[in-house]
């Protein structure tokens, strides 16, 4: 029987790094992670997740900062160090940092041998007009370029082949996730009028914007509140219009902060370009996710909601055909900290490494 | 001096009922208002709202159903009775009960030479084919008729001249305030591609799904959640249609559940039919809007959220503009128990009376 | 290698009968377990848990009343049938029914020949004085006394010994749970001033109420609001005070009503008899508990938060000493749907069995 | 007919300080208040209550701030300047301002000849070991100490008389006015066993914890939880003793945080010295505040909830005796941004100014 697999977990002690943390620990296939803390030359890693970590104390343990981890024998903190990480044999990275620190950090990671699951927006987009939003500054153009094209967009459902054999996965946006797996069937059955326009009205709790206090996350303001942002202005409208090949004219996308910690649902407005049975609806999203473990199917009228998801890695897809049978609403729901980014995270390694897609994951 | 308005309600153990007798009691044109229980026979009307009034008990006061009304005199509930209204001097009725219940009160009460504001859905539809939904039961369906035809939609910015002098006033439903309030001014203006469709992605505090305990509405259900329901089906579909005068296949209504107790968030996509500036739709909706007390536009960058109109009677709307001038995504926000019920109420009261619009309600 | 243990839960329908069916199908040491529903002659369970199902609907699967649990397989509910739970070979029933009906069914089931988990307040109390506010009911009065006496109070922490040999069990109720085991170690080491008198003031998310839905469970009434209940009468005190070893008159239990879905913390106040240090507090804490899988102590000044046991079987302790060294504050946090109930009696039956107390628990 | 009083407020940018504003706007005995920001010399104001307005930037507007006051006519904030408010014959300032500033500014505002109510601290305390926990650092320790002697603690129903002729009221902290009003008319009858030990569980909403984003009052820390904090050693326990004239030893407060955005619920626990009637206990306490507007006893076994006197400047008293007829815990509600802040400021002034307690505050 083969070895357990090492691997290593940079930015932790952010929301998505715990969940990964989290089940990475109970991981069946995996010895115990090997945490780490960037060093202070790497900027604030410490302000950027609201944490009160100084860069240089020593024995650091991720149960202070999330005392829900206390009592299982201490989960340290060591800092990156990539000699280190050759030394105790890690052959797999996760990054759970922000994507400036990502964009920087694959580079170094991948020249030491290492693969890659970078959970950040460093690595999702192809195309450089979508990549401007993120304004990357990479000192190294030439090898940026080259990871760019070799980066897999790490969508189990969509490219589970590719994602097999790559060294550098990008784990998909949060948004993306959910919006991408709602259309990617009817899209590629060809039913859908595209020209008409696409809209994609998503909703999602607070982990979703970050662990950093701001005004914007104080309770106060989210509590007994509901609001739209960044309308036209989303980072992940380049991912979604990339990976189901649209025009960015074909899709609008309106992100809302909803008062709760976690859960993304969006409510998806589609035109089909002829008249459908809600079966053939379903029929079309059930033979599309025929073998997917991580997918479920509600027939109409039932609908997801953001409860039935939550802590699981589920995404779950649900519809609601006008009487016209051309008028399609679909609804998707995930835990934006699971199937949005832990819990896809897990599954891209369970591919690259020939194991189920739900060890470790249920 | 004219002497003051004597007004009475029924259904005051409601949400909207709460909410319009504290505004009534406060409002410096009228008499302390007459707060009204339904006698037994008309059915379980205690059920209906949750509550746990017996319907034979004497001496109920409204401070024993919500006891943030205590200390205050008290608020005695007494049972419906046409003379007694008579002989105490009542000019105006507001109805805050269920539509079954509002369909049959409100000939009994026009016959007995009352005004009537009636918050339930009975009034508020023209068209048969709308008010289908409902399945109204009229015992006298000439007498029905009629008032349908006399009932005036009290939407007051749209129609405050018939508003002053309707003897019968049908409040809107909340997500119809937020839904027509947004587009009637790009409506009007016809600039709207009414072919293409619009769409209202609405939700909503938990309020608007009245005080019954129900598996739905339980704390458990509801914290930590959201959900889409009703899609294609709602009933306040046939009033936005009715009222923007749109066919049922130009508006899809996509109602949702919000984990807060109260507002209104709908966000409204609408294709223009050419290619218009910020500052045009700005214009129009401020142009539209101009004398109206109750309306405030936003200045795009900035949206509406809920917590902004949360306790007014104000309806917010701001939009955002694709770049291509075509794309037009608004946004409307109201407190569903103000705005979308109550106060609105008043604010038709108001006009009935030839006072400001904005008595009682600052 | 011996056979899976073959299981059974009446109840799986309520909030508690929901994590424990989910724990009971991951466990590595059981058969996937028999779900049952009470059939129509046993009343209204259909009515107590706030669910749809009709007593005499066949085909009955949980994930109807819980679409989380959707797609995993199904979880058939089957009428409950003592003749066919011994053909599939049950060995063990969990109860999660309201006491009422657990009182009932103990005896026809013990008399089957299974042992029996009953996570109600059936069977906890010796004390009649105390079962009093139960007002029980028994058919057969010396069976009832008789189980009585043979039931053992399932508090692993205290009763690990009684509990592996027990045929009955009574779990420990969510409240009760958390004072007793923050109180015992102190007791026990006789450094509590008990004619002082001990405090706890109780607060716990709606979860414990219960899954009916009630003008007290609506989201409405329970968001933005918090509230005392019960004062002086709360039925969990028959059971601190008979494990404790008080008088009635020794303890003062105040339970409130958190607006949040799960969780329970306990501020216990407490005079000790003679001025402690810190350190010593902590050490009485630690050496009690110390091979205690399911508690965590909290070093001073740390303390546990609601937030740290969610979604975990833990008991969490900490606490605060005046500088006098007599006046003492504990804090005492648990997840009441798992320490307080379906994951305290997973633990109770992998005592009963043999196994690690952490089985199917991580 | 006398001329309106003209107020200014510093400090609007806060929670507190928003609920002021709105109060004094339609306060029907003053002109509209001047609303100060301070200028940049006096630190960094605008990061301690988590606003984004820049010290130097010009035409600033409270609506900038707060969305929700916007199309009323602009709320302009402007720059301190103590010869502009004597121009502007503005007589009275509050102050809403952290307690360091309010410390150094009361001294030169009231050389400036205004009268001051002060929302903080900084004034409360005579005793210097109460003050310690706040650290002063006067410049002039001889006005000081002169000013903390004029200072009369605002707490309307129990110093009416010396805040009626002061000219330095230091508003009292929202808990300390929860724990005060409730216990005061005991301790004054003599009644409560003040050896034994007086407890006040208290538990308060996010707001009063200030605007200033950080780890604790980020959405995601707070909802879904519930903890104490600064157990022993939290500032309003000086208040609550020197009003009460207790020893420190003789009161333990323990604070907690609610996941609610306002209100505060404290469940006091106390030994009466000889065994009451609950009839007697309610007399005392309806007796006490026989003609203050502004408490309201509940008759058990009815309680106070928060939801009940939110939104309200109320005090609400319960409470619950035990069989014994010793052992009681009261009850006592507030809404911490009114009666517990910007409520009570109000109730202040009108009492300094000879007007009813009620006025501008129903």
């Amino acid at each position: 029987m083969s070895a357990k697999l090492k691997t290593a977990v940079l930015g932790a002690t952010g929301y998505s790094g715990l969940e990964l943390t989290r089940i990475l620990h109970r991981h069946p296939k995996l010895e115990k992670p090997v945490l780490l803390r960037r060093n202070g030359s790497n900027g604030a890693g410490n302000v950027s997740d609201g944490n009160q970590i100084d860069a240089n104390q020593a024995d650091v343990n991720l149960a202070d900062v999330f005392p829900a981890l206390s009592g299982n024998g201490g989960y340290p903190l060591q800092k990156l160090s990539w000699p280190e990480l050759q030394r105790l044999g890690v052959k797999l990275l996760f990054l759970a940092t922000p994507h400036e620190a990502s964009r920087s950090l694959v580079p170094e990671a991948m020249a030491n041998g290492l693969r890659v699951i970078d959970l950040s927006g460093a690595w999702r987009l192809k195309e450089a007009r979508h990549r401007a939003i993120y304004n990357f500054q990479d000192s190294d153009a030439a090898t940026a370029a080259e990871l760019t094209d070799k980066a897999v967009y790490g969508l189990p459902e969509l490219h589970s082949d590719c994602i097999a054999g790559a060294d550098l996965v990008a784990n998909p946006g949060c948004y993306a996730t959910s919006v991408i797996l709602a259309l990617a069937p009817l899209l590629q059955a060809g039913v859908v009028d595209r020209e008409h326009g696409i809209i994609s009205d998503s909703k999602s709790g607070v982990s979703g914007a970050g662990k950093e206090p701001t005004a914007r996350t104080h309770f106060v303001s989210v509590a007994e509140n509901f609001s739209a942002y960044s309308v036209f202005g989303h980072r992940h409208v380049g991912e979604i219009v990339e990976q189901l090949q649209l025009t960015a004219q074909e899709l609008i996308f309106t992100p809302h902060l909803l008062p709760i910690p976690r859960g993304i649902l969006s409510t998806i407005y589609v035109r089909l370009n002829r008249a459908m049975q809600a079966a053939e609806v379903e029929a079309c999203l059930r033979e599309f996710y025929a073998q997917k473990r991580w997918v479920r199917i509600f027939a109409t009228p039932k609908l997801p909601q953001v409860q039935f998801s939550l802590h699981t890695n589920y995404c779950d897809l649900g519809f609601c055909l006008a009487e016209d049978g051309r008028r399609l609403v679909l609804v998707s729901c995930i835990d934006n900290l699971l199937k949005g980014a832990a819990g896809q995270a897990v599954q891209n390694m369970n591919l690259m490494y020939g194991w189920t897609e739900e060890e470790g994951l249920l």
